[in-house]
């Protein structure tokens, strides 16, 4: 199998798995007082360490959660709710219209079951969002503006987003900015402290980590009302026993991926050039999507004009090429990609695209099999795509 | 090490950490369309059939979760949002005063965040909770009550509550009613069919499991607003990627936990009753908190007069025995147990007592390894409390 969907998932590192089973085997529970609980302890604590130190923020700024969604859902509403409750007119929030659905889906929620106000920032047809954009609401609406969260890089098309920029803005006027950085971390460098993030969303399972275990990164000064409520781990923002295990597995992937992100990011963007130099010069009306610069090094996103993507995606499948129409998280969703529409595509070119994602596995043969097989799936693809619609 | 703390977290099974890394050492996202996605949405799906089987629900009615603190914050608010929604005076919520703190929280939450009325059910000396006092609740409130919370069986003293005649009456009354089973299966029968609940909650390092990997068993009928939005997994009522691995992992161990649940009970009930003998003939003043029939097979809970139980819990940890003064989840916090205080037993019981739980891992040697120690803790305990507070 040709394996082009990291972007969904990506395997677990071995030394992460390892990681896993050897404090599986220990039991305790990290909140437990006596000797094996104290050891699971010191083993959240010292991956919490590590964790804070590959992406510069403190110890006591990485709060545990079960992964991204988890993350974005608790900056995104206990941000919002804590803001609310210390000012009952900050009702306002702001994100980008490319966001991932755990934020945007989180956010909708609040404007429609809470009565948060909501804006959605633009994109150009890059998927790129204005600083000027932000600015203007924020001088707008600065005091009803309860929270910020703008992703660090897209999740469908690649491109990277001005957070420094946004960032620090929000922070200027006083404003928690939250990142969901979930496609980030491991691909280009994130340092959460010069960032001028007041929170940020990691997560395991896109870096060599296990499913099911991330974090939110939080400043200490920041409120954030709980979504989870119980034994009060986790600074009391998040409840819920400590998952030791996967806790010591994440540090290790979160670790290695930032410790070899310059390497990797060097060695996969080179394949992934590669991979779009070949597939334009073998279909020549191919669009590539998002920004061509300022985009992950692992990712390729196209539209092929006159394709299905889901048909094309199949036909792919059939010959051991795994990849994707967008988000993993809408797929067999019969919509086109909110972020190619909010780029301005319009619904043919949106449902004709493609995602191709590298990774820490990816090698010139998994290229060289896309190419093999894409020139006649494609074909195929137009072939069938006009006989069902005829013009 | 004498471990005798398995309520707080038990050791994982080698098949089910086993069944974890197999399934790790294959990447695909389960909601990806392609055959790895597919091979590893089919493991999920299996899993889901097992656990479901095991526990008498439908594949359908299994939500997965990032496990107890989860399931139990997604019933209690999720359902109380839903029933609010769809009528607006349905605002109280009803559960007992001994309910874990993932419970009691979320609806306190409910009580000061979203304005519910909030009933907490007494219980006897024993913990137990009262059908008729439920009764009671129901006929005076009845339009008025969105949800209902009580527990299968306490997580501290281990009785087991009425919960098929209580969810019965709930369900007669039109009133969704959760349980939290997270103490409960596996160590007795559980049949969520049976059992007239509309949800129950369900985790897997309780159970020889993993952390961080629980369920939600929730009725198809029963509307449940999500905790967590995004990418709509899990019947649009639980977002976040499908961990592939832990929902595997934790399948084994509900089928072998629930299959061997009645020689397991008998075997580890007999090692229990054992210990409870020798502890009263050893220290004959110590008295057995709970409920002395109607209780779970492992744990055996304890106050011992004029001690400080975390002193005595230090003082066995010394000597190898591991052990809890209550909920792992509230260690370490200087309060006396809400659950004994709800019992009715003064601060000094409360504050001197002891919770001994037992395992698929306990042997004979686990009981003569605290009887060894435990005569000789208590006297010190005593001491040290006499000295702290002369009378």
């Amino acid at each position: 199998m040709a394996y082009l969907d990291h972007a969904a998932t990506t395997p677990m590192l071995e030394e992460a798995l390892e990681a896993y089973a050897s404090a599986a085997r220990s039991v305790g529970n990290p909140s437990s007082l006596h000797a094996a609980g104290r050891c699971a302890r010191r083993l959240v604590e010292e991956s919490r360490e590590r964790i804070a130190a590959a992406l510069s923020a403190r110890p006591s700024e990485v709060v545990f959660t079960s992964g991204g969604t988890e993350s974005d859902n608790l900056a995104t509403k206990g941000i919002f709710w804590s803001r609310r409750a210390a000012s009952l007119n900050r009702t306002r929030v702001i994100a980008s219209a490319v966001e991932h659905h755990a934020v945007l889906d989180a956010v909708d929620w609040l404007n429609t079951h809470e009565g948060a106000a909501l804006n959605l920032l633009p994109v150009d047809d890059q998927g790129r969002v204005s600083v000027a954009d932000l600015e203007d609401l924020i001088t707008h609406y600065q005091d009803e503006i309860a929270v910020i969260s703008v992703q660090w890089a897209n999740n469908e098309i690649g491109t990277i987003q001005p957070i420094r920029d946004l960032a620090h803005l929000a922070a200027e006027h006083g404003i928690p900015f939250h990142t969901d950085a979930v496609q980030a971390v491991g691909q280009i460098p994130v340092d959460f402290a010069a960032s001028g993030a007041a929170a940020l969303t990691v997560t395991g399972h896109k870096l060599g980590g296990p499913v099911g275990v991330g974090a939110l990164l939080l400043g200490r000064d920041v409120a954030c009302t709980p979504l989870l409520h119980g034994g009060g781990q986790e600074r009391d923002v998040r409840s819920g026993t400590l998952d030791t295990a996967g806790v010591a597995a994440f540090a290790v992937a979160v670790e290695s991926a930032v410790k070899s992100q310059q390497e990797y990011s060097a060695r996969v963007a080179g394949l992934r050039d590669e991979l779009v130099t070949r597939v334009r010069t073998a279909i020549p009306d191919a669009i590539l999507n998002g920004d061509h610069a300022d985009r992950l090094p692992g990712n390729a996103h196209f539209s092929f004009p006159g394709c299905e993507g889901d048909a094309l995606l199949l036909l792919l499948d059939a010959q051991g090429i795994a990849c994707s129409t967008g988000s993993a998280c809408s797929a067999g969703v019969a919509q086109p990609s909110h972020v190619l529409i909010a780029m301005g595509a319009d619904d043919d070119r949106a449902r004709s695209s493609l995602r191709f994602t590298l990774g820490h596995t990816s090698t010139a043969d998994d290229v060289d099999a896309l190419l093999a097989a894409l020139p006649g799936a494609v074909e195929r693809a137009r072939r069938a795509t006009a006989w069902k619609t005829p013009r």
